[in-house]
């Protein structure tokens, strides 16, 4: 597969999803054999407007793991030490001199699309404003569904938490939303449920979902269990008084879960999953974080040439 | 070429420019076809006391474009947790036993020729200080102007813009002089007119040059225009009135340029260039920065011995 | 030898630390001739939560000098952007998925104790807490003893300087009390000398040691001299008249010390060696800098397979 940039989840078609997902097996064999493959002339520059060293080291892993090299800033706004004004384009122009593919992560919706617009060499988004796009946080969402089910045709996936604002749900929503057969399972109180844009294009993709408040009556008929972060400060007052009791899984909630379902969430975690769930090898949130580096490598082997 | 360090731009005589330039086409041609060369056992720290990204990655990408290896600290001054007043000496002998070799941007003038002095691997100058040296950056806007003209025999330079206050322009001036048949324009207001000791220099040694602050005058006659920031509240009341326009180019301005001049920039720019003239082929500034990687390829290859 | 983990001096037996210095050893002949071993597709992840650019730096040139790769962070805490009161716990399991050995440096004593009980990888404990530990720092000071005085049996070594507070004294002398026949010399005014822990533990060891505050007394008796920090507001009254006098070395001190005696100091210095002693063959803490790549390599090997 050949991509030149990845800028959103929706670029990514079916045949394109699956391509990716086996490529990624192979990244994940490559990682376990202890090899690497024919990178080692090739610069990845990742650019970061705004910290986030889970990500960076997420994508710089990927990178080394291939055999390639890594540049590295968080604080790309001091770009220069003589003006703090210059615009992202120029910064774009100018790394693409220094590399062969730049990792962005910026604090503007859309720049991430702008930057590859004028750009000479592939760019990756890393996360562009806060209700922007996290595409290979999205794609390794999938994968791990993919990995973990054996296949994602069919699967019931119960997306928990603040719906609302969540970008890790709204993206994988719109992947799910490609695979007809899925059964999508919006869980959240209603004040803090999934937009009507989405749900929209879920009907228009003929998919099945639902809108539940009530966590417990779901879990034990879904097969993948997706938590994400609530604060308690936007939970309604009914819950407040037992905060997270609703939308918190322990070792007495796991109870109710199939015995071959899964528990994801993208960390960083608050309260929502107590650590003693950790060890139920239907935890799969730190294999997702495996998955990450695999999916990354893909994209990376993908928008490059060897 | 063997160099023991990079301080300033008055180390280089004619004959170790004509080699510099040579081995910096020969970096560029390797850049092209992919390789590198045998540095993997080298490894290159950056030591900054301010951040400049731009300057880091060029060096970076350089040292990787090599095969070597990089160290990486935009915060040089929290060299140790426990004393922020260590003294630059100890700081440098210390990385001398990490590196094989330091690139060194620091905020006070003579901070890098003071470490050279101590050091006992290759120290590069990556900038000391505002009013200090920036040796590289002048290396490769001299290396551009070769690249681009085929000489700099005879060459005709318009350097434009706040000739007073920069750094760029200053040393830039210094390297043109040591070629007797170059013709320099000092273009600009004359309150920001280039320093006497500049043009002393020249008169010593017999090049050529005028004051002008007739920007659309000098244009037609130039082979080379390299403008550079001019900030609006230090331009004289009368182009105030009008910002910029006496010192700004766009497309109708660039009709007056010769078909074969370029135009070149130090970047980051103001509104000095629009960008509306990026596509246009004598457009040369983010070349400038491509030629930047294979001029400190060349010196790194200089001061390492492989 | 292989280890698990690097989480205090204490975990050192004699006989590792025979094995340790014998790969440091070799690690210094590696270096001399330019080479590395074979851990191409090993990662190190420079995890710091708080900026020590020194360590994290002798450390990375360390895994570089092994042929290995790095990825780095001095600010830990910002490790996701959307939460920054993530437990270190959950940090760990993921960084666990992108390296294959974690170097970690913590403001809280016990934390790297922590991490390594719960990572899938190795962790090294680059110091945790002002008062807790920093063995790396520990055994490559002993490792220079060692070293330049060809054996640690029965060495006079004279600790001075603020020996309450210092925490490399303190793991210095923990670990040189695994030799029987050294001789320590607690050097300090008396409101600053070595706490009881220490010298109870030498005790049970059946360690001579003796509390000193001449320091003059003492130089000429001693093979090491281990200088560290005494700041001016902690002396008692009688010496701050004549601040650092009791406790400082210059060129005229040096000459009351053993031909053969050797002069070490963790770094960064105040005052307390004047810059004039540093060509002086007895000086030997810009040696131990060096020795602290070769330990850290020879810890990094015993922690990897390769």
């Amino acid at each position: 597969m050949k991509l030149q940039h990845v800028i959103e989840s929706q670029q990514f078609t079916l045949p394109m999803l699956n391509e990716l997902f086996g490529l990624a097996d192979q990244m994940g064999a490559l990682i376990g054999r202890g090899g690497t493959l024919d990178y080692q002339h090739k610069i990845m520059a990742s650019l970061f407007y705004e910290p986030s060293t889970r990500t960076r080291f997420s994508f710089e892993s990927a990178m080394l793991r291939l055999g390639g090299k890594i540049m590295s800033t968080e604080r790309a706004q001091d770009f220069s030490s003589v003006s703090y004004g210059e615009s992202l384009d120029d910064t774009i122009r100018v790394v693409a001199h220094y590399a062969d593919v730049i990792v962005l992560r910026h604090n503007q919706i859309g720049a991430v699309k702008r930057a590859a617009a004028i750009s000479s060499i592939p760019v990756i988004n890393a996360g562009d404003g806060k209700g922007g796009q996290h595409p290979t946080q999205a794609l390794l969402d999938l994968y791990t569904i993919y990995k973990e089910t054996q296949t994602i045709d069919g699967v019931k996936v119960a997306l928990v938490g603040n719906l609302l604002d969540g970008r890790t749900v709204r993206s994988l929503a719109y992947l799910l939303g490609k695979f007809e057969r899925v059964k999508i399972y919006f869980v959240a109180p209603t004040t803090l449920q999934m937009r009507q844009d989405i749900l929209e294009y879920l009907n228009r993709h003929h998919v099945w979902y639902t809108l539940e408040s009530d966590f417990l009556k779901i879990l034990p008929e879904v097969d993948v269990v997706y938590m994400t972060r609530i604060e308690e400060e936007k939970m309604p007052a009914a819950s407040i008084e037992k905060p997270f009791k609703r939308y918190f899984i322990d070792e007495e909630v796991m109870k109710l879960m199939k015995s071959d379902a899964i528990l994801m969430h993208p960390l960083p975690r608050l309260n929502e999953i107590s650590p003693a769930v950790d060890t139920d090898p239907r935890a799969a949130y730190f294999r997702q974080t495996k998955n990450g580096v695999c999916i990354r490598m893909a994209l990376l082997a993908s928008v490059l040439n060897p």
